[in-house]
């Protein structure tokens, strides 16, 4: 009889059905998935027990699970302050945004073609930031503002003339900011110095100063800067965004370098993040940013086309001279923040930011009033009082009545405004601290007070001016310009992202909607504990998860970031030697074919990168190895492999590796960038490593936001758990914070949370069993086509495929780039380029792709390499033919001259199914190097779009 | 100083800044917007005070006050049944579709070559019901279940061969269904007669068997269908479509006509509605068919295009000899059950009604175990239990544990299951009636059961063997053919949608975001009162709010359309008659101008239409008016105009034609199509109207849904207050319901609420002035290029302005349609075409739309008669031009051959901005004629589509 059950959420988050997966068996030549499995996955490390993990529950009930964890999270209006505010995510922006896939399954746009739209609103941003702090150069976001700093830090050393190793931090710092600080001096040899930044500065590299302080506290820091420019010293403002629309910019104060948070401008609390931190530079420093910039090139036809610029710095390219190890970055939520500017523009900032401080004014007013003393005469938002012996009390009666306030020390309570601060909320906040009620009128006070801002530093400077924050004023207005963006680019809403490493799977609607419910998004990081406790449960229990798919004891989801997840890792494995009195252990092997994260993250955890070499397959060359180990082999602190190999295939030899590098007294380093190929058939932490950290944003289902957010949890065994990540406003830990808030980016681990629930062990062994089926089906369907770079045993891959044009480019000419490019007017994100070898594409399927899709792209590439043929041949010519002016936009096909010896349908319209619903591309052909060589950071003025 | 205060909502909502408005006031010739009103709108009309509605409050207040009014809505688990039944909406359907401004802002498919998409998804469900009911046309959706019934008996009438006056109604129909038929049949003289169908019929044109009946019996009903047809009458099956998946078709069993919910079909109670009801009919029927109805034609390069087919049936042509007054269906709702049909396919559908069943049969097997009598032993999901004595407190038993039943009397109490039953919800029933709690394995029942359905009925023929009801079955594929889908159509999220008499304005995201909450989802509509209390107050307040914004002292929200809301006040006015001894007053007076739907209404509430004629400044003819009065005096029951007219012009003689017919006796029907025009300013309650009906879908910022929902209130002045529409399930009223359910289409109230909420009566009234400033400089603009038809006092129009193509008809052969369809390449939707008067188009620009949109609007109706000119002026060839050939597709325009005497970037890009983001239409100009010829309304075949 019928199975009455209903279907398991993993037969939606699968792609092909079961006949489907039958037909794909059949082409690779396996009776069943457990056949390939047992051919593909090496024996010894396969695990034998099913993953021990709730069952599967449908989507129904996940999502009132999540609501009952939700329910015990308890929403107050937080004035805590202390580098996150309450703010108000405008409804058009939520709903057309952060809740639309078309936006959030983006990936990362490093093909600018089919990216247009994201980097125009990332452009959008980098001008916010650039315009609001003053200094020409803004990258497109930072992590958090703590590890923000921290790059400051490293550039200002980089950047500097001075010889110091000294680099100072403003007392009035928010503390968070001062531990990520420790956390990445203390490798690089760097000694951190708090210092009040009233008196001399001692010698150093570097200054950060907070504006405004932690406490409140508005200064000029004129002076600091230009005693710290006289010794040689660069200055870093720490900046807040909506502050600086009423005070003067850090850039006309001196500052070289400001970093900060753009969380106040629409993005939620989210118990910590995930938010944007900018960073911007003064002219001199662009080539030393770290992360993304997005900046302005030409296209093919000459006209305007936005790219990441200067790409050339990041570390896939310079590993261990990398300026940073960051790669994902927080792009979701920096389109936010730029949204929000664009939808209230300079003039309602600049009237948020006026009410904010006059609420502020008018709290310290009747604080005063009724005898409280008010520590600071000048500030923006934050009211530092002074209740002796009372401030618990005080934070307590304010929580009573539904208000979170911050308890400085026993002595002081600090009260923060922010966006939605209104009469209501001061009312509250006074009767905390035993002001009579009055029947003082708020909103009366509100416009007779007067600013307590300082007089030198009242803003004088424009800020955007340029059309696009004057636009898109009305909903309607805002509206279209989000459906305008989005429809210039290629998301997962619109076909396969075959993206080898980086696994563009499902991310279905039920794990997404909870991120945007308010019980989760308006938690702020330092509410009191009892209010979290759906938070903790929810991440305990993800931990938990995590650490018996992996196979490890202990799991950290605090960094957010897989960089970041490397570098706990690393500093886990540093600690852990130290302990052991084996502080000398400072080599860290890294295969010659690992991401270039790898080397950056490592010299940033103190470590000396030795590169060990691989073989002609892809593999680690074991003698090397061996010689290697024998070396360095008192110095010896770690190995870090990525498994299954950057090359997409179980390596026989990995538990051999590790007993060597163990053997020789170092720790072994997984790195769970392909972990899609492990899940439930194999773990890590069991077949030999002792470390490694996993990316939620690929693995478990947290979209790629178009570049972020991501989170990057590390996992260790038990002999490590003690040197996990702590954080100074939760708990002790030998090992500082790696990012600013306790929990990372709580707010979107409700995403593989739910991922997890809904598939259950078995649906997450099937979901990897598919991946490597689908990585077998394409790489058989190609292979008449194209060469297959690296197979492991039976000639199998894993849960990826590199196809090898180095032959093809030599033979015509055709590049990869070219391939890419054409598959643009196929409809299809190009796979990765040239990575991990120059001159081939890594296509990484997922199991959430069905057969019809699979079939679509083999289709194309097929076609495509019918054309490359017909260069071959001479059919084409060899420079003007299909493949070099791809891609081809409406406006080049429709033109009326077609110089080409090629068909308009030829360029248009390859194969027929196109003809339904194509993606027509805005851009042509982007050149990099022009805007290399013209660098433009911000949205350029309107006349560059005229023809 | 700056003012602090937050911009109003009305900012947000209203398009056009201060400064451009005072740009639009200068290009119209007024100082001030006051100076303009009091020139357009007649001195006689205007109101003195200003509305008396609470303060406007902001977004973010607003959301919180709709969350404290979903707290007081508790939502239970409802197994009420009788026509509502709890249902699963996929999420990824309810983010992607119901959620997304893509589908929920597009208009009526009107225009079918930009509404490819909606037409597409109303063709599945019109394929779906087709098949289900097996019968071979389906419409695309009704009103609701009750009203269905209504038009199929109305169907019957037209259609039959009998002469009888007599409808029989099963006795075992739901409640509602037989007292909307009471209300419906009473002033047509139907006589409708309640009937077991077990024993012989009596003499009728018509039967209507309810399928599954209401008591959950499942009976096959051929024998009454043969004896029925023998007599010749009709026969109508109301038909559960969940159940059609196991049960044999109505078709099969000899019904003419199907008709009921596709509610269960993944849309939520929503206290009621919306949801879509469906019609489908035999071979033979389906020109009578009311409604809209989606069909396959082909486009002008003879490739297959979807359309609404036999539009010549529908009221705006055939006026009071239409087939029924429907003019808004269901279409968002219809969509998504259409979606829902998709995503799970035939299997998933039949597994889900197996497993409803089969839980029902567990439920019973219980129940008698344990001693309760169960009534029927045939059953699909629905229960009926004896107690005798007992029910009331069986059902309080079972709400105490979160699960409403339904007493059907003292004795009895039924029990409907559900796509959300399950073990628990079972055993908290049986623990309501008092079962003993046993060990049972409920899940294992389950499995171990017999089906309880009739032999004779088990459905042995195939439905949905259709592709598109086996490609989508991952959450992946699925959310890429909503986006494929999405990407053909034109909606408000593109572009302005400029349609006279449709008020296509802002649909607020804030406004919509409360409905999908499952506190306002997911209430039953019979849910105890106790249990709605947030969605009474809700509906309270805002009917006293649409009283005062209309000067009317009494509305009732429960006609779920305008046409609903026609009908209702309509029968106000009969029934008020009746009850003054004036029964014989039937004559109702309507402008040659009216919307159709007027005469179809005065023809449903049993009145004879006398059409008053229009001089030829398209005014009420005041000559004819008198003569009309005077001929038909004693039997003048009312008049119905619109105001301002549907020429768009505030007539200044409105008050007097009130005056005339109330002193002749009758009542004044105010059509509120265009109350946009006058909330604020003038109040047909207060300016001489006895009754009207709104448009919340117009006015009051529903959106348009691609067709619908919408809801179409009646307001009266005190005199006809008791003659408002009632509910057998709720009150008591001398006028029966005219929707199934009691609230109508209560589940998307909130979004009116909110409007009015956030805007307040300066808003509110701020808002018309802006429509009618917007109008007017859209006139005086496009004066210069095409003569303005009709216009008022100082040469002003309303909200809307006619342009009249006639004489450019006349002398280039031009005509509307192809400067409708140019528009289409210029990326707009059309104005409405030929409505009021043939040969022209009004336009309608609403508020919403900024001074740029409503420039790039003029620009491209500018370009457009330049190129009229040159076909005028001969440049362009008469018959083989840019506007003859409209529109153009991208694969027309990129085509090898270009045959035409114009260039192809002439045909693409006629104005520059269109290079950023062009829309590309699917298909080419489609063929009306062909389609209706060869009617096809459900799914082609493939084949259809291959070149």
């Amino acid at each position: 009889m019928t199975d009455l059950t209903a279907p398991p959420f993993s037969s939606r988050h699968i792609g092909p059905s079961e006949s489907e997966q039958q037909r794909m068996l059949e082409a690779v030549g396996f009776e069943s998935v457990a056949d390939l499995v047992a051919v593909a996955v090496p024996e010894a490390i396969r695990a034998k027990d099913s993953l021990k993990l709730p069952a599967a529950i449908g989507e129904a009930e996940a999502i009132a699970e999540l609501r009952a964890l939700a329910g015990r999270n308890r929403v107050l209006t937080s004035m805590i302050g202390l580098g996150y505010y309450d703010t108000v995510t405008p409804a058009v922006i939520r709903r057309n945004l952060l809740e639309n896939p078309g936006w959030y399954t983006a990936y990362t746009p490093y093909q600018p073609e089919i990216s247009q739209g994201r980097l125009e609103a990332l452009l959008n941003f980098q001008t916010v930031v650039s315009d609001l702090t003053g200094l020409p150069v803004a990258g497109a976001s930072l992590l958090d503002e703590g590890t923000a700093a921290a790059e400051a830090m490293t550039l200002a050393r980089r950047a500097g003339k001075s010889k110091s190793s000294v680099f100072v931090v403003d007392a009035d710092a928010l503390p968070q900011t001062k531990a990520v600080l420790a956390t990445r001096a203390e490798p690089l040899g760097i000694t951190l110095v708090e210092h009040s930044l009233d008196g001399e500065l001692p010698e150093c590299f570097g200054v950060l100063v907070q504006y405004p302080g932690a406490s409140g506290r508005v200064r000029d820091f004129r002076a600091v800067a230009a005693a710290a420019h006289e010794a040689g010293a660069l200055v870093v403002a720490a900046a807040d965004l909506l502050a600086l629309t009423l005070v003067a910019a850090p850039g006309e104060l001196g500052a070289d370098i400001a970093i900060g948070s753009s969380q106040r401008f629409g993005v939620s609390f989210g118990f910590g993040g995930p938010h944007a931190a900018y960073m911007s530079v003064r002219e001199g420093l662009q080539r030393q940013l770290p992360g993304r910039l997005v900046g302005v090139s030409v296209d093919a036809d000459g006209g305007p086309a936005y790219r990441l610029a200067l790409q050339t710095r990041e570390q896939h390219i310079r590993r261990e001279k990398a300026t940073s190890n960051i790669c994902t970055a927080q792009v979701l939520l920096a389109v936010i923040a730029g949204m929000y500017a664009v939808y209230h523009g300079p003039e309602g900032l600049r009237r948020i930011a006026h009410r904010v401080h006059r609420y502020a004014v008018v709290l310290a007013g009747g604080l005063r009033r009724a005898g409280v003393e008010v520590v600071h005469d000048e500030f923006f938002d934050t009211v530092l009082a002074r209740v002796p012996g009372r401030a618990a009390e005080v934070v307590a009666a304010a929580a009573e009545r539904g208000v979170n306030l911050w308890q400085a020390d026993a002595d002081h309570v600090s009260v923060a405004c922010d966006e939605k601060t209104g009469a209501a909320e001061i009312a509250k906040v006074w009767a905390a601290f035993g002001v009579p009620a009055a029947d003082v009128n708020i909103d009366g006070d509100i416009e007779g007070a007067s600013d307590a801002l300082p007089h030198t530093l009242v803003r004088e400077s424009d800020y955007l001016t340029h059309p696009v924050f004057h636009q898109h004023r009305s909903e309607t207005a805002m509206l279209r310009y989000l459906r305008k963006l989005q429809d210039k680019d290629i998301a997962l809403d619109r076909s396969m992202i075959p993206l080898g490493s980086c696994t563009m799977k499902l991310n279905a609607t039920t794990e997404m909607e909870p991120i945007t419910w308010p019980e989760f998004a308006a938690i702020h990081p330092y509410a009191p504990e009892e209010q979290a406790e759906g938070y903790r449960e929810l991440i305990g229990t993800l931990e938990g998860w995590l650490a018996e798919v992996t196979g490890y004891d202990a799991v950290s989801i605090q960094p957010n970031a897989g960089s970041q997840g490397e570098f706990a890792g690393l500093l886990a494995i540093r600690a852990y030697h130290r302990a052991n009195g084996q502080g000398e252990r400072d080599v860290c092997l890294i295969p010659s074919s690992a991401h270039g994260t790898n080397a950056a993250s490592a010299v940033m955890a103190g470590m000396r990168v030795v590169v060990v070499a691989c073989d002609e397959n892809g593999n680690v060359d074991l003698a090397d190895l061996d010689a290697k180990i024998a070396k360095h082999r008192d110095a010896l602190a770690a190995i870090m492999v990525t498994y299954p190999s950057t090359h997409g295939v179980y390596e026989e030899t990995v538990t051999e590796i590790c007993e060597k590098v163990h053997e020789a007294g170092g720790q072994v380093y997984v790195d769970g960038a392909n972990l899609n190929a492990l899940v439930g058939l194999a773990k890590p932490g069991a077949f030999g490593a002792d470390v490694s950290h996993l990316n939620l944003h690929k693995t478990f289902c947290i979209p790629h936001g178009g570049g972020g957010p991501g989170v990057g949890p590390v996992a260790v065994r038990a002999h490590l758990a003690d040197y996990l990540p702590g954080h100074p406003l939760r708990d002790g830990s030998p090992v500082g914070p790696v990012s600013a808030a306790p929990y990372g980016s709580a707010g979107i681990l409700p995403i593989s949370w739910a991922y997890v629930r809904m598939m259950g062990g078995e649906g997450l062994k099937a979901a990897t069993e598919q991946a490597i089926l689908s990585a077998n089906y394409l790489a058989r369907r190609l292979a008449p086509h194209y060469p297959v770079l690296y197979t492991g045993r039976g000639g199998l891959v894993a849960h990826e495929c590199i196809i090898d044009l180095r032959q093809i480019t030599k033979e015509t000419g055709v590049t990869v780039d070219d391939v890419a490019k054409r598959l643009i007017d196929y409809g299809f994100h190009a796979p990765t380029m040239s990575f991990p070898v120059a001159g081939t594409l890594m296509i990484e399927p997922t199991e959430s792709e069905d057969l019809g899709e699979l079939d679509r792209f083999v289709d194309a590439m097929i076609a495509i390499r019918g054309e490359i043929a017909k260069v071959a041949s001479g059919d084409y010519d060899k420079a003007d033919n299909p493949l070099r002016n791809a891609p081809h936009t409406a406006a080049a096909v429709t033109a009326d001259e077609w110089p080409h010896p090629y068909t308009r349908s030829e360029a248009a319209y390859p194969v027929p199914s196109l003809r339904d619903g194509k993606y027509w591309v805005p851009v042509r052909r982007i050149d990099q190097a022009y805007g290399d060589r013209n660098l433009v950071c911000s949205c350029p003025p309107l006349e560059a779009y005229e023809d």
